[in-house]
């Protein structure tokens, strides 16, 4: 049976590559995924079309209300979670400053990815904290080439 | 083949919508497509990963080019360039596999976020054959709540 779910979900970057895979990892039957700005320019509604029985819409529905971007932010409040968003950019360094970027690189525990002789190419996960505090202590050497997949997010019970 | 363009389009209210509308309305075949921030707030960076030959490829570059939003598309194919990809999920483990599966995903360098009396939770982080490689060492145990980011890539010159 075809089924069309509404969610109202944040305007934010990545948002529909995690729910297009987090659909595609469990093998839901998507015909559709849409999504489209509101009256609100901070929120986005989506549109998914979805064979399946009712079980399955269970399911999708679920998935969907455990996703950080989704507005039931409030059912997340309440549980423990983890997120993580993903990052590679480039710092510039010279020969005065290479070593100290290294540095704070590794004491994040974040990875080189490739060392030049003008910039270091980083590849950083973490949760919002994490990467906010990195990209500060990194700031005054020049930071370039920001590729960021947004966050994506883990209910613990 | 599998492509991977960049782009870079103006971090403007309905880009995606419109990205996300112009690949769907074309049938293109679309594996990732993930949105993130630079280093300049005004702009957004896109890695999208699709197949097709040169000519499906060379359509979707046109498309994208005549969007009022887009600054600048590069093709990745023949390039050298870095991606990685960020995973989470659960792996099933009881009394007897726990110590096979921690194993398995210490000698991946990947990173165990929390050890509970039925699963694990993983956070992955790698290139496509990294992640495949995890997933189907760790099929046989029962892996769940997967959810990634797509993925995201880097010139190197």
């Amino acid at each position: 049976m075809k089924h069309i779910i509404l969610a109202l979900v944040e305007n934010r970057p990545g948002v529909l590559a995690r729910m297009a895979g987090l659909f595609s990892a469990r093998g839901f039957n998507i015909d559709s995924l849409t999504v489209g700005e509101t009256e609100d320019p901070t929120i986005s509604r989506m549109t998914i079309v979805v064979r399946g029985d009712d079980r399955t819409l269970e399911q999708v529905k679920k998935q969907l209300n455990k996703l950080i971007d989704t507005i039931s932010v409030k059912d997340f409040v309440k549980k423990e979670f983890i997120d993580r968003e993903l990052m590679l950019f480039k710092v510039n360094v010279d020969d005065k400053t290479k070593d100290k970027v290294k540095n704070i690189i590794e004491k994040s525990k974040d990875k080189i990815v490739k060392i030049s002789k003008d910039y270091i190419i980083v590849e950083a996960v973490g949760d919002e904290n994490h990467i906010k505090t990195l990209l500060s202590n990194l700031e005054k050497y020049g930071i370039t080439h920001v590729t960021r997949t947004g966050r994506i997010a883990m209910a613990v019970e």
